[in-house]
């Protein structure tokens, strides 16, 4: 299944086409398009060049391990998540690591590595959906993170699947239309909430 | 100038193009690059669908706009961003509309948009240099933000300018290197700190 955004004004491919799904496909993400995925977050920027991101991956290969890792996930996660072909802890590093101070930029650097790893995925075909809903403690005890990094996000990696090949509830969300604000509600300019004058 | 990655496994273009530069040339950005700039945030992911960014944008066409937004920046990021064509304040609405929560995922979020903003910004040869060094309360008295939003970063949005049009220190800031940390040093296995097996 595929489904596309319909922008107002034109914008990449890449862009569109991504796309978060409940149902995935048992088909298998390749090593190879794995390692891309993370090359691509290793290009992303970040705060004084941090790159505050860690991951730990687990593939359906090792059953074990991803059956630990899905444990890190709150049950409504664990029910769909289970299907996809890898899952990843999207983890930060809270502090500099040069002088050990906090780093105020973690969090928003993980969304834009992670914006770089969504982009490298559609480019491939792969789905990408990620989740807050973790047990950050769980994550800490079970992967030993030290006290500076915390686990923030899932992330679900594969291909999505039928929406009828699942319970009606998650194929239904995947068939719903996708829907956004029109750009008038967030970009401002004199003010906040006044649309910019070129809109 | 431009200044591409060299990435250890393939990527696409966007992100390895992607560089956040010190200097700006006078090239200003057209009203139509802005509105699919921003058109890419407004199809990130975020949890729930909640879209928690928001922008306050100023162009060089106004200078009284221009000159107000930049007095939100600190002042070594003041420096060199006074030199982009377009400046913006990424807002965060820390609380989810429907419900009156938090958005534990708000900040997190207000990266992925970015994200999408520099990929469609890189393809449409525009350069983007995000800091988290601004003067929230600041930029909260100007714009008048209302108590359950908050600014984190600001966006300098124009085309890179030849580093021997700046002062030294910046030019050679833009001179020098890309650097990354290896795969190994942040995509685990079994656990933190542990080289996923298939890197």
């Amino acid at each position: 299944m595929t489904k596309h955004a319909k922008p107002d004004h034109p914008v990449l491919d890449v862009l569109t086409k991504r796309w978060s799904p409940y149902v995935y496909s048992d088909r298998a993400v390749s090593e190879d398009d794995l390692r891309s995925l993370f090359e691509a977050v290793r290009w992303a920027a970040s705060s004084y060049n941090e790159q505050p991101w860690r991951y730990v991956v687990a593939t359906q290969a090792d059953p074990a391990a991803f059956e630990r890792l899905l444990s890190c996930l709150n049950e409504p996660n664990q029910a769909w998540a289970r299907r996809a072909s890898v899952l990843a802890l999207g983890i930060v590093s809270t502090r500099f690591a040069r002088n050990g101070k906090p780093n105020p930029a973690a969090v928003h650097d993980l969304g834009l590595g992670a914006g770089n790893l969504l982009a490298e995925a559609t480019a491939r075909g792969i789905d990408v959906h990620q989740m807050i809903g973790i047990f950050p403690d769980r994550a800490r005890e079970l992967y030993a993170l030290p006290e500076d990094s915390e686990a923030v996000t899932a992330l679900a990696i594969g291909y999505a699947g039928e929406p009828d090949s699942a319970d009606s509830g998650h194929g239904d969300r995947d068939r719903a239309p996708r829907t956004r604000k029109p750009l008038a509600e967030f970009v401002f300019g004199e003010a906040f909430g006044a649309p910019a004058g070129w809109l």
